[in-house]
């Protein structure tokens, strides 16, 4: 491509709504333009950028052995009924009416009508397995757009969805898409991780999210220092102490902590480390209020305790007044040790493990010392309910857990038979009765993936893009081509020398001086640079640079061709 | 690809809705599944048909200089409104309210999206001329819906805008996008006119219609048979008779004509021709009413009429009340001899040229015969006004016209600064001034595309594509390949070497007996099919057939090599 040919337009100034570098980046390199909030055109080097990632995605699918197809984006609201989501999916459902007062959405994902395609077209087992895929554009009606094409409400999404006969078919494919995935993002050149996921709402058995690495990621998520362990931060196993719980050593003893209430007052007032504090959490739950014992150090992580017999589903904190009334004591003064009998004591694995320590006294201003537990404190249960931290054991006893920040640019789920029993989606066995299709479903955020790459990959000067997602690969800047014909010539010559060996080569033939040029060349992240100049040709050389160094090499003709071989 | 592996189902019966060929073929090869009127899931076959002619799109548009970007589908109302488009465009505009009440539309088009593109990105006539492209979903929410995806209501298409200083300029980039139009659909081996079209509400200088030829086609177009001028029908010029007018030879004489009012009633009770016959519509015109004369044997054009300086734009026909209140007369015996001087008589010109013609006597139940222009009847201006029929001149001078019908495809337009004034999309010229863009615009069908080639191309066996657009060039089909290792094995290594070619091969490898398996091969439209057999193993050969023709031929290895290579 010739620059003078293609339409750039880098800007200086972006909206101070432009919060993270991505943002910001993709507004002054002009790859996107607002059009309303959440709503972006992608300009022709945007869509550069982004085509090369659907390219990759597309090509990956179709080797691992999913088909392509493309599903409406306008769906119509009686299939939303029959797995109730069209009330249950909340506001992020654009909702339509057509001109006979039919109604419709805008498509935000696509199980039911896949499953309803599914219902119709597959009769038999022989059919199976399928797994089918588009990459389409959905819409999701945030009620906070931002961060540019990070959350947006109109995005492009590869999303497939695949059918099977039994459970053990659906892991087989689960793991095909896993490896898919993992082929994907590191063809793409980025740093990512595969985290066991929360099913979250979805439901279903297995879930992995991709993530790629960013420090401004909202994501935080827990990996091993030893082996390919990564886990989301909410599913990522605290596991038990290697030693055993020491025996008690000190009787118990009330201390007066008159206006200590929080972990930090309470150990600095009593000169005790907060880990060998037990900290007590009353939630609300099945039959009354349950209590949450973590150590002082740690946190309760709300989406395992979710998870306990005792709680409904959900882990929401007591008031004051339900602690008062259950307790006679008041928030910050709440311990295992004397709690009435009523109320469940679940004990975290690092909690249980601890002697000798110090926790609420069940008496306005009053702490225990000394405490232990079973001699003083009742446990009910012992289970994982805190989050991890840094240093934490590997829960595969390799090595020991990092935390990082990432960006969620896929997911794969196990669906099992949720949508397909809802939508009747049944195909005949070979003892011909029906069975209901298990079901798995993989989704690809292929405008956030952009997104990501350029908070992973950038610096003061602009983007870094990694190769495969580059809008060009090579950029041929000459120098003084307006009053130097050789520079002129040889610019042009190296150009369509590198274009006819089918690199991806953009010549700047725009005439900008070379401050200028390089700020372009530089802002949108062309991964090489060729300088060419008077000087360079006197000394038979060009002027190399990779994008992402502070050094220039100078190489022959021949260099160069050995290094875009 | 190997059949087995992918997702074929074929069916036979089709709803009763599906009323043209192309329609009951896409259900029957199972290309697309309707999912609600007019919107229909493609499934992978019908999308690998649809992803081949948006390749060749693409490539074209790409080569002749256009740039690819990507606009959204939701556009906002407060845009259209800068137009006037939010109410003028009609029921076909889908209107959509977010969750903060905020009014948008699904984009049926996107003037102007791009136009506020181009007002916010081009400031300078250097970054001009520039042509801008997509290829993307759009929806139209058409009041009936219908032959499947020819008239859906979510579409593909390729919309392109180009951005010009200058009228000449535009001129150009109209002719090279002209030209690009025809490459593309030459390359997709389809059979089409480029045809002068009125442009219509959407206003501008020039526009054609690029017409695929189909006997089911809504429009009827007129061609030569001497050169390759086309033009849809209502735009196809109706030249002037070669031969001047006779001179007059009868009187003129009042006959009763009590019943016969229509040229068919006359003809037949006077023994005269039509073509001897003048015929009288009256119109409303700006000013009271206007006669519109014809010759008996042909059809006034409302187009053309519509635009005559007496007419208000439109043509309209006056009711029996207002006619006989202007002339006293009823219709059917209105003629353009003895009528008030107050109506204007417009004359198309092959009437013009008739001598001693029968027409309305302009006194009810009565006609005249051997009346005279002149002489007899009065002509206030003489204009093309009629429709053109088969056996006219080419108004080109070469050959002489035919009727066609067509599927419109395309459509390239001359808009000038209709969008960018209301828009304000200007930029500085070399002066420093500001001024308004000059556009144009052009748009292809791109799933339509699929539908038409169906309507050209197909047999009672099913469809016949154009190799361009075939979801597979070549089949390969073993007979009784469970039974016979050979067959199997030399079915295996001949859909190998084709593959390994490149050739886009596709192996029935799910075991059918001969005549399902070419049922569907046929119905799909494979155009090379190659079969292989016992017999033809022991006789060194395979059975090739070229869809669309009736007769095997028994090619060798080598001959089938050199077919495809």
């Amino acid at each position: 491509m010739r620059l003078s040919r293609f339409h750039l337009a880098t800007v200086k100034e972006v909206p101070a709504d432009a919060e993270i570098a991505s943002h910001r980046l993709m507004l002054r390199t002009g790859m996107i333009r607002k059009l309303a909030a959440g709503i972006y055109t992608w300009s022709p080097l945007g869509l550069r950028v982004l085509s090369k990632v659907e390219g990759v995605v597309r090509e990956e699918m179709n080797r691992a052995g999913a088909l392509e197809l493309l599903m409406p984006s306008i769906q119509p609201k009686e299939l939303w009924e029959e797995t109730g989501r069209w009330e249950k999916f909340g506001g992020q459902l654009l909702k339509i009416k057509d001109r006979k007062d039919a109604s419709y959405c805008y498509g935000p994902t696509h199980e039911e009508v896949i499953t309803d395609y599914a219902r119709n077209e597959l009769r038999s087992y022989k059919q199976l397995p399928v797994n089918f895929y588009q990459i389409q554009t959905k819409f999701r009606d945030e009620i906070r757009p931002r961060f540019g094409v990070m959350r947006a409400r109109e995005f492009l999404m590869k999303d497939a969805y695949s059918f099977h006969l039994t459970q053990d078919c659906l892991a087989n494919e689960y793991r095909n898409m896993y490896d898919t995935y993992g082929r994907i993002f590191t063809r793409l050149g980025l740093k990512f991780r595969a985290v066991q996921a929360d099913t979250g709402a979805i439901g279903g058995n297995a879930s992995h999210e991709f993530q790629v690495l960013a420090d401004s990621g909202e994501d935080a998520i827990a990996f091993s220092t030893g082996s390919d362990y990564a886990a989301n931060i909410e599913m990522a196993e605290a596991v038990a102490p290697g030693a055993p719980r020491a025996a008690a050593m000190q009787a118990l003893e009330r201390v007066a902590t008159p206006t200590q209430k929080t972990i930090d007052e309470v150990t600095a007032f009593l000169g005790v480390k907060p880990s060998q504090c037990v900290k007590t959490i009353l939630v609300r739950g099945n039959d009354g209020l349950v209590a949450l014992c973590v150590r002082g150090d740690h946190e309760v992580n709300e989406v395992k305790a979710a998870k306990l017999a005792e709680l409904p589903g959900e882990s929401m904190l007591a008031d004051e007044a339900e602690i008062v009334r259950a307790t006679g004591t008041k928030p910050g003064f709440i311990g295992p040790a004397g709690l009435p009998d009523s109320i469940p004591v679940i004990v975290d694995r690092s909690a249980a493990a601890l002697a000798d320590f110090v926790c609420g006294g069940n008496q306005d201003g009053t702490h225990y010392r000394g405490a232990n537990w079973e001699r003083d404190a009742r446990i009910t249960r012992v289970a994982d309910i805190r989050k991890v931290v840094e240093g934490d054991p590997s829960p595969d006893g390799q090595g020991t857990l990092k935390i990082a920040r990432g960006i969620e640019v896929g997911h794969v789920f196990q669906l099992g038979d949720k949508y397909a029993q809802a939508l009747g989606a049944t195909v005949l066995d070979d003892a011909g009765k029906a069975q209901v299709m298990q079901m798995g479903c993989y989704g690809i955020g292929v405008s956030r993936i952009v997104a990501a790459a350029i908070e992973q990959n950038h610096d003061d000067a602009g983007i870094i893009w990694p190769e495969p997602m580059a809008p060009w690969r090579v950029a041929v800047c000459p120098i003084g081509a307006a009053q130097n014909a050789q520079v002129r010539e040889e610019a042009e010559k190296l150009y369509d020398e590198l274009a006819a060996r089918g690199v991806d080569v953009l010549l700047d033939d725009r005439g900008l001086r070379p401050g200028p040029m390089f700020a372009d060349i530089e802002l949108i992240g062309v991964p090489h640079r060729i300088v060419v100049s008077e000087r360079g040709l006197a000394a038979g050389t060009f002027e190399y640079r990779r994008r992402g160094e502070s050094e220039n090499r100078s190489l022959s003709r021949d260099e160069l061709a050995r290094l875009f071989a």
